[in-house]
């Protein structure tokens, strides 16, 4: 266990959509008193709690007196429900991620087109839901569970949700292809998630144990973590003070990954915590 | 052999373009002498031969001071060779397939879309080379053994030889669709050929014979043939006059079906022909 080797995932943590919203919140804050968010921020407690001791607090009531500033959410909201929001009094500071941000505008580009649009993702999903609301109500969501069905226009153009995985989409688009005359897509799916996915099951194969930090309500932290255990013995915490000594007995190399949420600070702890159980380094922590 | 069963392909024969051009040529002779088809029209020795008893015959000499009127095939031409053709003194008939017309009318505006033009297909193949020429020089050529190249347009545009097998099509858009951005695809696949191949499968599984009428030097026809090899005894034929008795002697069904440059007259004799051998019918062929 003394010098215990160390990999961390580069990929581990805040995607783009999620630091952008995240510094977004904390700005917020600092400039003016009752900022809410539309729903909580993001699927992580410690990050949910920093802002709440920052003033920064979820609600879902958009009628609430006390807004000052409401912060859209990464996965963005229907087009109708940005068109009320526009007529309240508060300011509103636009969180959505810049990928689903540009979906939102290619799902209404392909319909000002006339292609029958498809969204290849989960219906019930709030990026989706917003989506939709771009591109009309004879829009159809689609997945790799769905029969293609009878499309009315020969002129198709389909998006997709950011987190979709890339395989189901080509296959999707595989078969469409085939029916249809015209198909103009615009593929936009964000690749963060699957190449965190890569990084991570390239370094569980190579070390002994595996460190998973993120919200435990965080799907695809859990997703990393489930992944992980495939191939070896993995902790998911939340934070360093979860780490426990005795788990790094047999241990002589140890790998650390994190979800989309998860902020830096926190793989960082983990990070001088495990050194520190490694014997590699003194940072403070207690002997 | 007595009350031999014929089972037809209703797909037989001439496919729409193929069609729509024999046509064309025949009534062109009608009207005028010095009927020039640039290259032979199709490839079947039996209509060549026809057309040529009716004064249209093929050439490659477009200086030739005989032209009065020049058909173009139905493969098309390139642009380039369509403009100089139009500066000439003759009539220009143009043959071209309306799928490919149509294929040709998409590369042109996939490229002034500012699309990177993709053609699937057969670099080497006169539709194909027809088809750049309207998308212009930096139109790449692939089929399902490229590799795809890195791309400099994160935009792309995608277009089909009319007489690409479907599934390795799809297969390629669904490589394609991985890394870019845009994809804009006209599925310009004819797929008459397809429909004819399938049917044929389904009747050579049926019967104790094939019968496939068609040029020898016919592609598609040759392709039939060593298709129906693959269930049972089968014959590739130009004429009825090829057809012998014995080959019926332990035949009770018989399946007829011809390629997209068979003309029908060649198959109705054909079918009489077998008719007649299996005794079902009395139309004139000498007993």
């Amino acid at each position: 266990m003394t010098n215990l080797k160390i990999i961390k995932a580069k990929r581990a943590g805040f995607c783009f959509g999620v630091k952008r919203a995240v510094e977004l919140a904390f700005k917020s804050a600092k400039k003016s008193k009752g900022v809410y968010t539309l729903g909580p921020l993001i699927h992580n407690p410690q990050v949910i709690e920093k802002l709440s001791s920052e003033g920064v607090h979820p609600t879902e009531n958009i009628d609430d007196k006390n807004i000052n500033t409401l912060i859209i959410r990464t996965h963005g909201i229907p087009l109708q429900l940005h068109e009320m929001l526009k007529k309240k009094s508060f300011t509103i500071i636009d969180a959505t991620c810049p990928f689903v941000k540009k979906a939102q505008q290619y799902a209404k580009l392909l319909s000002s087109e006339g292609y029958q649009v498809i969204i290849f993702g989960d219906e019930k999903h709030p990026e989706v839901i917003g989506l939709i609301s771009y591109s009309g109500d004879d829009t159809i969501v689609l997945n790799s569970n769905s029969n293609i069905i009878k499309l009315k226009k020969k002129r198709v153009g389909v998006i997709v949700q950011t987190t979709q995985p890339a395989n189901l989409f080509r296959e999707f688009i595989s078969k469409l292809v085939k029916d249809v005359k015209e198909l103009k897509v615009f593929n936009t799916i964000c690749n963060s998630t699957a190449l965190r996915l890569n990084e991570t099951k390239n370094i569980a194969q190579k070390v002994d144990l595996m460190i998973v930090a993120g919200g435990k309500n965080s799907a695809n932290t859990t997703q990393l973590a489930t992944f992980c255990r495939l191939s070896v013995p993995t902790y998911h915490v939340e934070t360093a003070e979860e780490i426990q000594n005795d788990w790094f007995k047999q241990v002589s190399t140890v790998g650390i990954t994190a979800g989309a949420s998860t902020p830096e600070w926190i793989i960082n702890e983990i990070e001088e915590r495990i050194r520190y159980i490694g014997g590699n380094g003194d940072n403070g922590y207690p002997r």
